[in-house]
């Protein structure tokens, strides 16, 4: 909770639910990154907030962008970015979205198959292209499962395929999982990274670039590393496995940039019991899974909660849900939260560090609400 | 598929994806329940596809409305529904939207906690106001949780409640779980209300409406029961528990109307292995969770697909996933499908009973990707 944010909710009292973000923690985020990382390269995540004033902000301090479809670019191209600074870095994109970014003038494109490798030949001709390895993310808590990334025969194939289609073979990316709090696989992944390297040294093809993804967390629930032990991991491990020949570096932070920057103002719609001998209370907030808390899903983001005006007295366990009509709609059942046995309706609860996968995941009109609003101070 | 729908995809060919819906599939829907389950008043669940075509539709068939939220009344009113066919069936309600409806002249709201009878008893006084009943909810294939409801013990002592507070205490609500196969489940909960209809009339409290919920399936992969069966365990269930001395009968079929109305057109962006020792494919179609199918959390609605143009030759096992760099937005894993061995992108798939709980479900903007365009024919 910023000094801005405060002044802004105490000011213009907007109604619930809402997201606030302080631009000045994003910035400070970004040039923490840089300041601790200084020889990689940032490639913004859009999709982890995809706002005007996040894109602008960051353009401005020199990010460069990694976007994830064609509405994503153009926003990025309408901030006044130069295409050179956008990766595309969907593995999965149809040849007329190739076709249409390499037509404004964006160059670097991320792949994992030979079918999208195909489609980059024909509709992005000598275009550099880098392919993702699969990763197992132990220790993420929003991990990637399968569906990005090859394993390495298949991207040294694929990298020899490449070259052969006209398409200059760049670099390999990884990605350790979101929310990664094991420092370790970051040198699991680079190690791998690095073997791969010299393999195709040995073809004949010089990589330039390693693209070291996102995974850097923000602080929810349970404590997190600094960036500066994550940005000392990296790069011990950077070390270790290319020594003094160190490839051109690329992050794609999302959540680590503009996760804390944002606090969920909500209400409490409703406390209830299901029996007269139920312990446990059921609070329904104005804002659920549907309304912006996608991430809630398995319980996964376990986001940290602050009462408006303190709450006293002795608590209880909760289980908390949203305000729809749908029975998935609840937000934690089996991480127990305690709240004030006092707690009431029309009670302000604030959700924490919610600037990262909060708006853009909010349902269009499920049950009649309204996308999560947000404002930027 | 109807004829309709083919003959607009045929002439309008429209982008992918995108949902086409046929009224007449609806209509035929209500005239079938309305039909079979003569003696009660349909409220549809505009949650289920809350478009305005479709509650024009309904409107005009004579159907009155279960509402979620201010947002859907909203949009039942504007349909030129007088308010007295309206319900704000949602058990979770800010007093502020409670006051609004009442001023707009809807008197029936549904309530399952002390303190949303207190907000009823101040908001919309002498309201006619119905309690829903908890339920276990087996055999739904997307089973409503513990979300809605309360015991039995509670719901008597809130109707007593709510005659000494000035409210009508006007009947009970069930939900047996959504997609709901087992028709004994009826039996079940009918058999909870019933009882209670007798204890409250032992208290001087004559309860008038039963409300039957949702729950009548729409046909995804395996077959389910027709709706004179669901209607016909209804009723004998009803007269079982109730003998001549039958209340008032409501039902708020959402899924059942407009769920196999609907086909999602949509396109493969992309088919890969993982390596080449993989006998699995992925199957990347341009939409997925984040897109409108929200209902394959955890694979619990299973779609039918078809494929365009037929897709002859030998088939195998695929990974169906959508198009964002979201690792979550996978559609199917665990329940393994089998497509074409020469499946390509660019290839059409068409995924069928995609008429509820598709268009209001998707994301405002999650990766840039706009919300599910529909279409209504």
């Amino acid at each position: 909770m910023t000094d801005k944010i405060s002044r802004f909710l105490a000011s213009a009292q907007p109604e619930t639910p809402c997201l606030v973000v302080d631009l000045d923690v994003i910035a400070g985020n970004y040039h923490a990154l840089r300041h601790y990382l200084p020889l990689a390269e940032v490639f913004y995540a859009v999709k982890a907030n995809p706002a005007p004033e996040v894109i602008a902000l960051l353009a401005g301090l020199g990010s460069s962008f990694d976007t994830a479809s064609r509405p994503e670019i153009e926003a990025v191209l309408a901030a006044g970015v130069a295409p050179g600074r956008i990766s595309f870095g969907n593995t999965i994109k149809k040849l007329k979205d190739i076709a249409w970014a390499y037509e404004r003038g964006v160059r670097l494109f991320a792949f994992d198959s030979e079918a999208e490798l195909d489609k980059l030949a024909e509709a992005a001709p000598g275009s550099k292209v880098f392919c993702r390895l699969l990763m197992t993310c132990e220790g993420a808590e929003w991990p990637l499962s399968r569906k990005f990334g090859c394993e390495a025969d298949m991207a040294r194939a694929l990298m020899l395929k490449a070259r052969a289609l006209g398409l200059v073979p760049y670099g390999l990316s990884f990605h350790v999982g979101s929310q990664q709090t094991r420092l370790d696989q970051w040198d699991l992944a680079i190690g791998r990274a690095a073997a791969l390297f010299r393999d195709l040294a040995a073809e004949g093809i010089a990589l330039a670039m390693l693209n070291l993804g996102g995974g850097l967390p923000a602080r929810y629930r349970d404590d997190v590393a600094p960036v500066e032990r994550y940005a000392g991991a990296i790069m011990q491990a950077m070390t270790d496995h290319f020594g003094n020949d160190l490839p051109q570096m690329i992050t794609e932070p999302g959540r680590s940039l503009v996760g804390d920057s944002g606090i969920l103002e909500t209400e409490v719609v409703l406390v209830s019991r299901k029996s007269f001998a139920d312990d446990e209370r059921w609070v329904y907030l104005d804002v659920g899974k549907f309304g912006g808390l996608a991430e809630t899903m398995d319980e996964a983001i376990k986001y940290r909660l602050q009462l408006v005006g303190g709450g006293e007295g002795p608590s209880g366990p909760v289980v908390l849900a949203g305000p729809t009509c749908d029975s998935a709609d609840i937000l934690y059942e089996k991480h127990q939260y305690q709240m004030p046995l006092s707690l009431k309706p029309g009670d302000r609860v604030r959700i924490l560090s919610t600037g990262a996968y909060t708006t853009s995941y909010a349902a269009v009109n499920f049950n009649g609400f309204a996308p999560l609003k947000a404002y930027f101070v």
